[in-house]
């Protein structure tokens, strides 16, 4: 077996200690990246693409460990799914992964709209967003799931 | 700091030893994802969406350790760019992600289309594609990108 143990590559900062209220508002919150000063030649060429795929580790343990279902949506009247059917932190790798809107990228950091990430939290990859690959834009979703 | 050990959570299946020749071949190819038979409840609900995000471990060690700039899109005629602003397997943190159409679910498998993986790579995520937060159709890419 392979190992796979993560390295932090960065950390994002946006002052946010819980989810934010309402819930939706990271939508619009522009966090920074702070990328470990090793890696800044890593970014060179970022700031060409207008969008970012961003991975992040979810490092504030749930209290719930980890269900195989969940309420989707945080919503107690939603039927009960599978994590994998879901975008809860509570799944086997706490992976956070966000599509963001690069606002800005100077020296080792990124300025970045719409992360739903709290501050503080470690930062394991950085991709570019590619609509060939990427954008599926009639996707479909269920009923039970707003969106 | 938080400890970012991954586990496994399923492998690929679809006999690929090799990246598929053309190069883009991936995109209509259909692989099996197996999950391991204790985390078949957290699958409950997936049918319903027509696609999924998979993360996965690149676990073939690449030759070239990882540069911080790389030819994209392995052309040579192509300017060196950052790691970070290419999908290159050559990352600090070896994660692959996929946009993927849900052919089918049955059990512990999966069937998936457009999974850019090599047989035998561990799964350590799946999560489902929302267009509201995943999906943007005008993100820009560079000139030297050919998407």
């Amino acid at each position: 077996m392979p190992e796979m143990a993560l390295r932090t590559i960065g950390v994002i900062r946006n002052g946010l200690t819980e989810p934010p209220s309402p819930r939706g508002a990271w939508r619009t919150m522009v966090s920074e990246i702070e990328i470990e000063y090793g890696l800044v030649d890593a970014l060179d060429g970022i700031e060409e693409f207008s969008h970012l795929i961003v991975l992040w580790w979810m490092h504030r343990l749930s209290e719930t460990g980890m269900p195989l279902r969940v309420h989707p949506d945080r919503r107690p009247d939603a039927p009960l799914k599978g994590i994998f059917a879901a975008r809860t932190p509570d799944r086997p790798n706490r992976i956070g992964l966000g599509v963001v809107r690069l606002v800005a990228c100077s020296g080792n950091s990124l300025r970045v709209e719409g992360l739903d990430a709290l501050d503080g939290s470690p930062v394991i990859d950085i991709k570019p967003y590619i609509v060939a690959s990427d954008a599926v834009s009639d996707a479909r979703i269920p009923a039970w799931l707003t969106g």
